[in-house]
């Protein structure tokens, strides 16, 4: 498999969930080739792997983030993709009380601001589109 | 619902995961009440929620205490939890390699190692009794 | 000892300490049963132990948060408790420089920028009303 | 103040809590400058300032490496030097305990079984000596 | 050497690498001492170390800020002294993207993005002037 | 370029370094993916880019494994790797005493140890064989 089949993959995958961060079209001015990584392989070799499925992955991603404390736009990305594939407000939140116990109530508290920051957006009259690049 | 109710929650909860982890007896010894808040909070309020199944929560925990990197005796004590509850190997490997992309591979990498210990460990023909202490 | 019981006792606690972070009011609009853990466990179980006193906990804590280098709305709301409870600017800052050494200087430097934010918040002519919440 | 003289006003500083550990000793032999920097910088400069009393920087620090999870050598180090100075175990404990909340259970967690592997050392019949350097 | 020797070996360094940064004006009204730490210890102790030349201790800086992950001002000053020492704005970026592996890609995006204000920054008609301070 | 080129592109970088590490071998045996993906993306992809040197790549990596604090395993390996590649053991060290002033002492003097560790084992009589596994 080429590097242009990872990358279709990847693009494929973040279509999938509907992804519509900014963050690949930023990083496509400026470090191109982290934008291309992240499509090759953070989405088209790991994400798309099977062991696990898009639901579950997407759960230990949001944990993963939460945990680090410092990672606000890819989580509020994650909180996005977790909703476009049916995740509930409700799962998402439970995820980030449960952290309290492991990673701490700040890190928890944060989460839960950034997730009510991703509801209140998408809940505007005029949602972004979104663009999977 | 009094300190002893929920104090008997979450030890029954620890029960359904068949919990062995030595960490609460050792607790025990030096700093009962932080194990006490393990039963009660951590255990009884937390993760006895309703708003994530069991396995989802391990898969959040897994990730939080992989993400971490210096959680190993609680990653270990999840690990095994995990599997007495029918995660399989592969999904909790799974975890830890989705987690290279997020946490990067040093974490990834220790936590599988981790897993190895544990798995080796339980196939041992004299495997340690749960207390679930 | 009930759970209304328990989180009487950390409201009491929050109010001793004249909390008026707008932390607990915002979370109980997306996820008020973590608002309620905070009340019942962080400052009804924990920070009302008699083991150390409100001046020393409020140090461990800000060490704690200033350390992890991600919980600004916490950190500010703790700097904010510690003025309350008479711990003087200072001292404040002095915590903050002896941890230059343990956790590296910006994680230092930081914590010291959202002090001064503080302190000039609270210096303003019309000082946010205490709420407890 | 010439660098003798805080280095000097380190090593008396580390006197004064009757520091014990091999960090120091082990460090002239690889890294030397790194020592010197932890007498002059460390405790001649910031642990001598006058802004908080010797218990109130113990409490401090242990928090801090407590939160950080992987100073181990450091924790014990400073374990070691908070009862030398009058702090009890049950205040130690009490540091780890009230960081559960901030910090994570597996944070505090670790550190309480820190801090008990430097009780049971220190109740054993011959102590090491103290040496300071 | 004595302290003032100190202060100004690090204030020529840090004009050496024409530091422009807020930082130093910002904690003098604060927290003068700790500004002076920086100058006397971080920059006239240790920056100007023989060992490593003043480009690759600001590769070394730059990986360690981006993988704490929340030194956002600390990041942007280091970019800064780099590009001014002649790092090319490629090399900068080349250092984030190798931290994807070991940080995990939330790190690199943001050190990334963080990068990109500093370059446009620099690129508008009237650049601020540098202090040294 | 497929991913068998990507592999051995990787594989071919690790044996330039005369990469010794039993980390790959010990991965192969339970999660033999993320060996792969070590070749390929970590070695093969971004170690390999053309932006930075070897040198330079090296001194990026030991400061950010250096500044996590918990990833012993990958930071000898690192050591080591620095080692055959010709930085000397005082640059290394050099490294790590940078730190002190952004990481904080702790990571240093852990870092510090940990090199010791390398260097007294490869100062033994019979070196372990380089595998490049």
């Amino acid at each position: 498999m080429g590097e242009s089949e990872r990358y279709r993959k990847g693009l494929e995958r973040l279509q999938e969930m509907r992804n519509s961060s900014p963050i690949g079209a930023r990083l496509c001015e400026i470090a191109p080739d982290l934008n291309r990584y992240i499509k090759e392989f953070a989405f088209g070799d790991v994400h798309s792997r099977p062991g696990l499925c898009k639901r579950e992955r997407e759960l230990v991603i949001l944990a993963s983030l939460a945990t680090q404390g410092y990672a606000h736009e890819e989580l509020k990305s994650h909180i996005n993709m977790a909703l476009n594939i049916g995740i509930s407000k409700e799962e998402i939140l439970e995820v980030f009380i449960q952290l309290a116990v492991y990673a701490g109530f700040p890190a928890a508290v944060n989460a839960v601001f950034l997730a009510k920051d991703v509801f209140d957006r998408r809940s505007e009259p005029f949602p972004k589109e979104s663009t999977g690049q």
